[in-house]
């Protein structure tokens, strides 16, 4: 039984996650917990240079089946190292991406279907949901042109904006019908994005 | 419809597998055929870079679930990238290792039950199988000998003994009910060995 509790934020390049975060920790904080954060990929040594590998231009065409194992190679090694044993322990744990963003890009970018996806959920997550999910939405356009202007793009944002309107859809669609997902309008001027955060955390948590 | 044929060769560490592949090679060679040679975890520039991060003493527990993820992300690679168009072409595929050492390894050797691995190897493989696997089969505690005396043991090498017999009953209860693999004695002198695989790639494919 988890005594900690499992924050996600959740969106598109260039939506504001890191913003978020910070606005999230600083909340949790102030509560007085104690919080381990995370990103995915990644997370751990081992899930580290599985990000590297699944996010560089490779010489080859990399299979939609191989990045999706890869994702999920990273995401088993993060939670049975880092995240559940913090949550056991009573850690609340803050995330930089989450099992969504594979839903999102996988399963809707890549348009890999729910019935090959579910197994390998099944048997990385286990019974482990996160307690809230910040979705940060934000038209593609909008958030591909932010994350452009901060630099070089990685093997999937140099995705097509097609890409990234499947990947939206689906984080819209699975938001639509899992209440621990909360959808923030991340086009919104920054101080009423960190409002509606803060306004999300009191409700779930306060 | 593949035109060209799948043979893999397969065995615990210090079979001699290396050896039968030479043999199997030579064989395949002098009927004509063009014969790409495969191996796994491996095979591609990414599928290489899955394979070093898998066999490497890593700072920290790998899960199994990630080794078996990682296995399965090159597994899809090469399959993409090499064996599928190879077989399409309508050349031979003689491929070091297949999926009957995740089978052995993770199923076995980690004891990861058939309803997990069934569904990843369902969406990696497809419908393809090998037209012939020949099984080396060998005591484990000779095999590892010979290997250490090869040289340093990768992270999975390192298991203890009991790891590699369950790997080995796993080979053995497979090839019992599947009747492309054929089992050879490894124990045997190089030349009968030699001899073994010469008489199954006649009965299969003269």
């Amino acid at each position: 039984m988890n005594k900690g509790r499992f924050v996600v934020i959740e969106g598109l390049e260039g939506a504001g996650k890191t913003t978020a975060i910070n606005t999230v920790y600083q909340w949790l904080n102030r509560q007085g917990h104690h919080v381990v954060q995370t990103r995915e990929p990644g997370g751990t040594p081992l899930a580290e240079q599985i990000r590297t590998l699944v996010k560089s231009v490779q010489q080859e065409q990399v299979s939609p089946v191989t990045e999706l194992l890869l994702m999920y190679a990273a995401r088993a090694q993060l939670l049975h190292n880092v995240i559940n044993p913090a949550l056991q322990r009573g850690d609340w744990v803050l995330a930089d991406r989450h099992d969504l963003s594979s839903r999102a890009y996988q399963g809707g970018g890549r348009q890999i279907p729910d019935e090959v996806l579910d197994p390998i959920r099944h048997l990385v997550l286990g019974d482990l949901r996160p307690d809230l999910t910040l979705y940060l939405d934000i038209d593609p356009a909008l958030g591909l042109e932010r994350a452009r202007a901060r630099g070089a793009l990685d093997r999937i944002e140099q995705e097509q904006l097609a890409f990234f309107q499947r990947a939206r859809a689906k984080y819209l669609a699975v938001a639509a019908v899992e209440p621990h997902i909360v959808v923030i309008d991340a086009s919104q001027p920054l101080a009423t994005v960190q409002q509606l955060l803060a306004g999300a955390l009191e409700r779930h948590f306060a």
